[in-house]
């Protein structure tokens, strides 16, 4: 059995998203397993150090790991990370804003690239990495988990069988209520609405339905784009009010290039009355299906019900029991594992991953174009990034 | 006891929704039970006369309504009816491309004036008909019958006591699939997708969003329209193929003078997975809703369930469950006869009665903008009309 | 990191509140967890003594708390732990005929005093001991864990987000059917039913509904009693029959200041058909809620059924479905070790505490006043303590 | 088969009780079924004339009936009627300050009486009608219906079985919202929430606890009674606001002579989370049971669940499965039909009937001494009258 070490420089992940879905349900959990198979003879093994400011909260999230003593080495300084040779790939999940000067560093290093997106708090920043990247002939991704949630993935399934016919559009709808802090305890950190520490519904979530839609539709070509910030005034960490600087909630349609037409709700400021906290409504010629985040029900041409407009009595229909639920065909992995899986691969394998640095600047130059849209009122065509 | 007798020129009732809603469901039921009480000792009754360009026709729809013989009078002569000084009111029901000219006539014959939606096909003439009327002193009307659903009373009974805090946005989902027709029958008449027939979802519907959201949200004030035209071939009542060429769906966004986002999807080929053929979702600050045409459940701040984001185990909650339903406090009646018993007693009595020919034009301007805003992929203003 | 070592005298926990609730679940979880942090660099780490008669016993209490041998002291001597400085807080469990004596030498020995309720078997000494502290200027709290229950935490979000508008009424029911024990064993020792050894239920609940009213509902100004001893003979432990002195149960209606009306059923005579041992209806005019121990639901103005009398047919309405779940926003730890933690951030930090002995005399107070309101079949008003 | 014709002259059955309950479904039924079959060879058959202000109401509700023309026969002048000797018995169901006056003629007339509750609005009038019928050796009695509802059926057929062993509490509780008006129409009529109309909860209920606890529990020997306003406006049958001076809740305790207590809360602000919309919890030694209008639960001693206080877990018992359904035995009669029967079997062929007018003078001593319990906030003893 040949194993192929790859030392991965792992900078910013004490946060919840970097502890938890990057080092200990995926780079963790590979290394439990025995490493990545990928052939019958060969072995990926990832060798991790952890890098960031605070030495104490780097251990005691290496201690979380579960591994043994040792395994997840830690450092301080970056600098000396990147000079080791040993590390031939740079992670970065730190905050928005300090992820272009590191990672080009990394660049820079040689090491190839994988990060956590947004990359980049504007487009054209965005761009420049993939071009550094580029020219410095790196390997190079981006997080791009939602295509690997279970739901996506059944969808992906019905279009892949032709279920649909022709896709007509999709109907997006995320969100839920995230409490204000007066009387309960909110759900998400302060800083998610406040625009000058990165906040906004935009910038979080129009890069998802950027590679979301551009990868399982087709490409998105124009975009309008309402956003607005519903609620005033909310309670930070400390239970002090704050007034909110971004959004939180964003209106977006999309015209796809195969005229496919798609409208995606996002809101903080919304109450859930649907299957899930994301569901993709997709109606086709042939047939519809909505997808959550691990399940997905369908309802074929043959099993539409005859709806008829009658307001006088009770609606006769069945408008939820006429669907059938997609099952689970397989066992579905955590998504930010799987990716990782094919980063890897690609890394020592040169397997195709279609998920650049570019991609990740198209899903930045999106939240950019919806923010603009919002306030000029206008639709924007999407140009062509490369 | 006092009767007050109305004659009413009914013009274009052999249609599905004039037979149906305005005759039989409307004037014949309030015949039927003895006219419309408006005071301990006076009562309005209404004595109809149908016009129609075919009379055998007329006598079915006549003979249909279930009154004693000779109640329902017809003629195939426009003017004759409206030169009988019997007759005070008439009222319309005809294609929308017939409807300015007729009631233009009725007008200069002092007739009051009671109409479908839409009045005319583009604003012009709608505001046009409007100040002929308002000329000629004659009162007038326009059917808004989705303001008396009960689904809407519910909400409009929510939104009086109080119960959502500050709005922040609506959710509009309307329409089904309609079948092509060549597999499995239509539900509706293919001139509904034929452009030059006055076909189009945007005229269809966007009259109905106007007066529904003005009258229970507030003033429209911009709006952005895609409208699309999903399914390109359909097969009409004989069966044979023909090119659609008017737009099956509309995606609009609205945007209300006192902040409060409206996005309302209406679309033709979409499979319903809601509660309803349309759908209203209203959130508010301590509150929201989901109306259907006749239900509507609610769920209050404190029993909006804690939702967090967390892919890799089944959601564990219920997001249908912690809504309650809102039970009906009284027996709602067909809305377009409680729509024709207040413009009667506006007739008779004075009373006031503020869905006017004006705001009928407000409902076809909206028309006009939304297809305007789709053609130039352009956010517009609502100019006010007088 | 700093640590605030904090002695403890903990007297009478061998009881079975005083061992599971006072010393395993709130003293012993708090040092398990390394102690109460109560800034990012100071914590509070209890180091408690247990006194008692029986040495034995309070070595196998002590044992049965699963911290590392040493860690929990025990002595049968209070004088030699009063005496000592290490220890600086006083807590006193014992049986309430022996609370005022040790108490009071403990205020005379300068310790900090934290004690179970009832505080005194009569509103006089109840009030001296609350003197007595206060004179000496030490701190001083008792427990009212009913404020900390989950239910009654929902009930407060309730009334804080201003859910029932204005309140008007509140029903508690509270207990359940005691075994009497001649067939099957009784639930409760057999001193609750002898007055002469402190038994009876308005002595052990009404101090409850003290506190639980003035803190959730506002001031209790006057009350009407009716104390009863449904249940003549029980059977002891020893399984001999005893007559009952004490009252088995107690209907208590309280006036608030603010015009709302409490009516308290309380008894050991009653099988439950309703949410929990403990229920609190709570009727304002925007909203009603039921809270239990843990749960709570509630029914919104616009969800409120119309209710007709009619009872010739079946009832038509669902009188449980029409109501709401209040789901948990937090997780709820134990209502003893919550108020454990704010007395000694008290101790330490000075922070503010309400529930100081003057409280624990009003509840004496209210169960004195209970049963002279029963023996004279008088209302009477609850004069100012202080 | 020999017809017992008795003549009943009816007197204010244009209300809603009078028409639906005492004309259609009891006399008017009697009549349809052939009369009231008393023995094998005799039957009852009444014989009704309407007495009333308005002729034409007179007749429409005559005609409602669905007898045969000429059955029911009506007049305006009550004076007429009693001098007919063909009408013996005299039926008083107007408005209560309208009662004792025409009773007492009817009295004087030789008449048998039989009345609606309450039969005066003050105890001496009431014992006064007693009094008179009592010398003029008239039957007599007064409507109790509520002893004849099936669930309560079931709590006698409980009692007579010796099910509930010696019976300790009963908690009744009665009630539920009536909306106020603004933004939800009324379910009862204005004047009942107007003292100076004889609106009142107190004066509406504590007359109907009267006959059901002394009939079924045992003799009332004292009150105390806490009355209340909780909603100070509310809006009438003309949408107009108007100050509400009756009380529209009563928090009563009664205390009856074999040492049972009985807890009555009655009010039109409470929302029901129970069983129905009135309740009777009977605990007893060896068994409890929960009854509403037409349904009753029961719980014996030994399916009794052991319930044990812990608010650290989620409740493990289920409080409502452990109950059983008392089946009905029986077709249930209309309540009032029942007693009817009973009076007229009493008037024809003189079998007992305990629910004489001494027993309505109790009902309203009842409702008296309870505002005046509330006035003084004293408890007050029941005087044995007669």
């Amino acid at each position: 059995m040949q194993t192929h070490k790859v030392g991965i420089i792992m900078n910013g992940v004490t946060g919840r998203m970097g502890t938890n879905q990057h080092l200990y349900r995926s780079i963790a959990a590979i290394i439990k397993s025995g490493g990545l198979k990928v052939s019958d003879d060969e072995v990926i093994l990832p060798d991790p150090i952890l890098v960031g400011r605070n030495a104490a909260k780097l251990q005691k999230v290496a201690d979380g790991a579960g591994l043994p003593a040792g395994t997840l080495k830690i450092t301080t300084s970056l600098d000396t990370a990147l000079a080791d040779k040993n590390y031939s790939v740079y992670f970065d999940a730190q905050t928005t804003d300090r992820r272009v000067a590191s990672t080009k560093i990394a660049i820079a290093a040689g090491k190839h690239i994988y990060v956590e997106k947004p990359t980049a708090t504007n487009t054209a920043d965005a761009l420049s990495l993939w071009r550094a990247a580029k020219k410095a002939g790196v390997k190079n991704g981006v997080v791009q988990d939602k295509l690997w949630l279970p739901g996506i993935m059944k969808l992906k399934q019905l279009i892949a069988s032709g279920f649909f016919g022709q896709i007509l559009s999709v109907r997006g709808e995320f969100g839920y209520w995230v409490f204000e802090g007066d009387t309960v305890t909110p759900q998400r950190p302060s800083w998610n609405y406040r625009k000058e520490e990165g906040g906004g519904m935009a910038v979080d979530m129009l890069c998802h339905w950027r590679y979301l839609v551009d990868n399982v539709f087709g490409n998105i070509q124009a975009i309008s784009c309402l956003t607005s910030t519903h609620i005033k005034t909310r309670w930070d960490e400390s239970n002090k009010p704050y007034p909110c600087t971004a959004d939180d909630s964003a209106y977006a349609t999309f015209e796809l290039d195969n005229g496919i037409i798609c409208h995606f709700n996002s809101s903080w400021c919304v109450r859930v009355r649907r299957d899930d906290l994301l569901t993709l409504q997709v109606d086709g010629t042939k047939g519809s299906a909505v997808a959550g985040l691990r399940d997905c029900v369908s309802q074929q041409y043959n099993n539409t019900p005859r709806a008829i407009w009658n307001p006088d009595i009770d609606n006769p229909l069945d408008f939820y029991g006429t669907w059938s639920k997609v099952p689970s065909q397989t066992t579905y992995d955590n998504a930010f594992k799987i990716q990782w899986e094919l980063f890897l691969k690609h890394v020592v394998k040169d397997t195709p991953f279609r998920w650049s640095l570019l991609e990740a600047a198209k899903g930045v130059q999106l939240a950019d174009l919806g923010l603009e849209s919002s306030a000029k009122r206008a639709w924007l065509k999407v140009p062509q990034l490369d």
